[in-house]
């Protein structure tokens, strides 16, 4: 684990960061390093200038409010219109476990691990982060993927992928249920993938 | 839907309840309540007082700390021993439909939902709630029903199976993605019953 960024200098020599070049983005990646860790309610605008080093006035300078700084730094981490191609390019029996795979390759690194607790712990407490999780995870991705597929009431089938993916980053990361929480990504991707699967092209998931 | 509390008496007029018979019910109602709708940061054992109608002093007289209080007025809001026996008793091969049927009736239930969504949002912001979350959830419930079944990997099932639930839970209740949200209860069960079918009792849930 690195050393947190404040003890590594003397707090008297620690100058702010000038308002510039850099200053933006350093703002987003403390805003996204604390939404991951602290959850949407205990982060605020306060916190996050003083992770990045600049002066308060310079996050709502950049991003406005709270929720607007949160809805723009919180991103899926990843392309999702390159992934829906990617994830449609193989065989219609093989859906299940490719999003699997995809799905559990994006959690386990420490970036997207920490974008995706983010954004389900702040959709847990907040209903515009809610509203974030439907259109990042839902409209942008998954409901894509399942239309691509070509299947009857994609919107549904899309909706219960979501279920399963935000359970998942809810009881393997956050809860941290074990042993789900410590099976190998493989295992758990083997778990899972039958259930993607049946909800985005089996006959028996949609209603008659 | 009823009146908010507060509005329905004149301020000026309104008593604090005493401390006695009744004040810990009404403390707990309160609590349920608030940790429902407003999840575990937002609820304050000052807003757990005024909700309840009594001095906030009270409140920690009863519970001690928010955590304690919390642990203590959000259980399952069932009888986990007593739907494991209920639960097992029927073939093996309905036991996804019996266990879908059960966990939508119960999250139907303005009570139960209220309770579910209140433990599901804690966890996620909250380490406390989350090992809450893992011991009623999982060991009081879902791990015993699936060591009843005699099945190998009872705890690993048990963990897949939660996950689905708690996913549910956020999405058709916190998140409300549609149409998930808005889809009878019949057809989610009947969409997330072979799921937790195969999660229980499917060869391939486990690696070889």
């Amino acid at each position: 684990m690195p050393p947190p960024r404040q003890s590594a200098r003397d707090p008297r020599s620690r100058g702010r960061r000038p308002a510039g070049s850099g200053t933006r983005e350093a703002i987003a990646a403390a805003a996204r390093a604390q939404f991951g860790l602290l959850g949407y309610d205990r982060t605020s605008m306060r916190s996050v200038a003083l992770e990045a080093g600049v002066d308060p006035t310079l996050v709502s300078h950049f991003y406005g409010s709270k929720q607007q700084l949160f809805v723009t730094v919180v991103d899926l981490p990843f392309d999702a219109g390159a992934a829906v191609g990617q994830l449609l390019d193989g065989p219609r029996a093989g859906i299940g476990r490719r999003l699997a795979d995809f799905v559990l390759d994006v959690l386990e690194q420490p970036e997207g691990r920490a974008r995706m607790t983010g954004l389900v712990r702040a959709a847990a407490a907040e209903d515009a982060a809610a509203e974030l999780v439907r259109r990042r995870v839902s409209t942008e991705f998954l409901h894509p993927l399942a239309a691509g597929l070509g299947v009857d009431a994609s919107e549904q089938r899309a909706a219960l992928v979501a279920s399963q993916v935000v359970g998942l980053v809810m009881a393997r990361y956050v809860v941290r249920l074990e042993p789900l929480a410590r099976l190998s990504p493989e295992a758990v991707a083997a778990a899972v993938a039958p259930t993607f699967q049946r909800y985005l092209t089996g006959r028996d998931v949609i209603a008659p």
